[in-house]
């Protein structure tokens, strides 16, 4: 079942880096680089970081076939998608919640601190949008409103506190990654934000 | 020959992001590193994502220095440029060609699928002006017109085509990178261009 | 004592960046983000430059713990860091010389070329603040007014002069870091600047 979420989650990544990249007015290939840094990013970025490489997307094309996937889909249905508002925006915040585990895992896997594997679940799942941001020339939305990378952090430090129960792994990762799509659409519903900070 | 073609790609490259960033105005130290990316980024990048690190720039100094005599030559020349636009169009076309081989090899030799591999020669030849378009604070040129990565992709799957009747190595760089070069003439000459995919 | 001098370094790059966040009206995620890759940026990417993953501050968590300190002291002390203005100067120039030394020394230990040592030293303490530039969608301030990376490679271009006259070690690092603080220090007093190189 993690496995089909884990599609779900690249799926939906792509489709909203397509749908970002055609408000940009970029070509076909624009589109479909944005779609994939902001699917792969995140991801890719970690690999770098630990030393995982070639990096994953280089040695299982599963991955890159569903970047090419979502950006059809995106591009057939971009009418659409408008009414499809709500379901897309409950794959992406699925999205979240397994990118986040994945990345905890990788970071357990190879014997890092429980602070930085949360650092790296939230780079996995945040940081394809900060790429598809910067390449997109803007401020990175999750730097300036709403909790979303804040919710990754939170959810890792739940998933730290819980392993000390030695919870069987699926029911763990289950309680975290429910928790990370809870608070989000709470956030979302509520319109919760991260104060700002002003220097005067 | 190929190391030839090679070095006046790296020239070609470095002059091309020297001009844009004096067009920046920027500093000394600015240009440098702009044309340092421009050549060597999408190579530097290659590198790093499928692990062949220290970078070869730092192992090869062949790289910087061709780098820094592309600086002074765009500097010297700067006036006279506008003269040599063809020419240096020409250089700029004969090192995606090369860039793009450069790249394709070098997935090859790791052993990694063909689509990667494509994927890693446009990468090597496109990523250089990406990460200059960033530095200058602009959204990337190859996202928004003209066919260049895409020109790449099809030498990419060319190339593979072209491997499966065994044809000798040398022919088949040759025919390959001539294809991206006539092709890229052809579209800038007649103004191909992707279509723009808009959200609305 | 290098090692103080290095926390005061991590410190002050990362209290700089906070402050830059401010003005920015980022969120306290996107304050902290930009405190981290101003502070840890530049060694970050030296690391993966040069293959040492996982990256320094993924295994030892004194880096982290420092930027977390240099958010809190950058929020806490806002409104009167404006008279804090000259020792907060001081930092970050001192972090400029023990980076730039840092970096040096890395490329060293992995046998590089003194050319490709000073560009690593250069990078290490330069490109956090290219970093965060990029992220507050700004041209980065390195490229276009202020001696500073240039003084950086000075400074380790001096190194290796010095170097050959079988120096102690510590002494070199003095002196070393002492120039690269002065030089500093005189090139803001009397605002040395390179010269933008324009095109037309």
């Amino acid at each position: 079942m993690f496995y089909w979420i884990q599609i779900v989650g690249v799926l939906a990544f792509s489709m909203s880096g397509a749908l970002t990249a055609m408000n940009k007015r970029m070509d076909a290939f624009g589109i479909f680089i944005i779609a994939f840094v902001t699917a792969l990013g995140g991801g890719t970025l970690r690999d770098v970081l630990i030393g995982k490489t070639p990096v994953s997307w280089m040695e299982d094309l599963t991955y890159v076939n569903l970047v090419v996937a979502g950006f059809f889909l995106a591009i057939i249905f971009r009418k659409k998608l408008e009414y499809l508002r709500v379901s897309f925006f409950l794959f992406d915040t699925i999205g979240l919640g397994v990118f986040t585990l994945i990345g905890l895992e990788k970071g357990i896997n190879i014997g890092l601190h429980p602070v930085i594997c949360v650092a790296i679940g939230t780079m996995t799942a945040c940081f394809g949008g900060v790429i598809r941001d910067i390449l997109c020339n803007e401020i990175p939305v999750i730097f300036r409103k709403e909790v979303y990378a804040t919710i990754c952090i939170m959810g890792g430090i739940l998933f730290f506190i819980l392993r000390k129960f030695n919870l069987n792994e699926d029911i763990l990762y289950l309680i975290t990654s429910s928790f990370i799509i809870s608070i989000r659409l709470l956030a979302v519903q509520f319109k919760w934000a991260l104060p700002a900070i002003q220097h005067k």
